[in-house]
């Protein structure tokens, strides 16, 4: 059995430019690194209801980009929706952030995240509008 | 470093009538008050696969309704489904959970769920029958 | 206030012989009951971007059929990607892995995972060719 675990929070803000994929791995390493975790689960929570997280390929940008497309696909502007006060991409992106996570933990392993080679964690903005967007930080584990 | 972390869990059930969108926020609030939760992740799991979890708006209530419409276009009933012993909506509440969560970790801050100014966390009931629907809680924190 | 927490982590590798659901259950309890878990959370995650998990009906496998139908309907072969390198089931692999989950945790109650009655978890292998899947286990709790 290990040692006890020990809990500590953070926040941090991505400022998007349009929607699309943005890398969090550099972000969370920094936090963890900082934080002095060691083994243990890191949670990502996104506090917005227009802009949500996925973990996705790392590798050709061409997936990234087929992916926003199928989003469009699923949750088209213009369809006959009726909260429209917000823009025409606002109820698209709240369907699209309902399609993927709001939330997902990932393992920490050595005071590094250990995601899978092809791997990378990105907050989806899903607004065409530039946001300030705060995600809620968690890890519990060991040093 | 802050101290050690601990567990506690329980139930709680929420009683549906009909397909749609129920706040948890107050029924989860409640738990952590109760158990003297302070700060750390709380998670919700929906022990049902017909039903299902989000975060989404808290504010307009159309928001609601166009997610509901969302879902019952990507899953529609009607569609050519070889499971069909259980209703017509039992095949489309499968699709609509798998499409959503079953699981979702909240930050708590200071005894307080840590959501965003407009989050709000639902259970989805897929089903157009009266259920009873039972969540699995797990607060991991510091008091 | 139950004592302290632990944290205790491995990995599990699954061979996959084709698209489809592959019932986790079994092999997660393996894990558990080895290593002397008692009550908490177990942290599932997928370390691959074109396999994912879910948690379903163990009942009828009619619903597992119509699940791997309705995404080959969201996510359709032939569609107009851009990503093609990989063959023509890798892309929709991505989006099925982005509508699904990539993590989840479960509760844990007296060394046994708590999923409702009719639930199972799965593995879901997107691409048809047969793969070696590796999943990241943390189970945070106490014994």
């Amino acid at each position: 059995m290990s040692p006890g675990t020990f809990h500590i929070c953070g926040t941090v803000s991505i400022e998007t430019r349009g929607a699309g994929f943005y890398a969090l791995g550099p972000e969370l390493q920094r936090f963890l690194t900082r934080r002095n975790a060691g083994s243990g689960l890191l949670s990502v929570f996104c506090t917005h209801t227009s802009a949500s997280l996925c973990v996705q390929e790392n590798a050709d940008p061409d997936v990234l980009t087929d992916l926003s497309a199928a989003l469009r696909g699923l949750a088209p502007e213009g369809g006959p929706y009726r909260h429209r006060s917000e823009g025409p991409d606002d109820m698209p992106a709240h369907i699209k952030t309902m399609l993927t996570a709001v939330q997902i933990s990932l393992p920490v392993r050595g005071g590094r995240l250990a995601l899978g080679t092809w791997q990378e964690v990105y907050l989806i903005e899903h607004r065409a509008a530039p946001y300030r967007r705060r995600l809620e930080l968690d890890f519990i584990g060991t040093a």
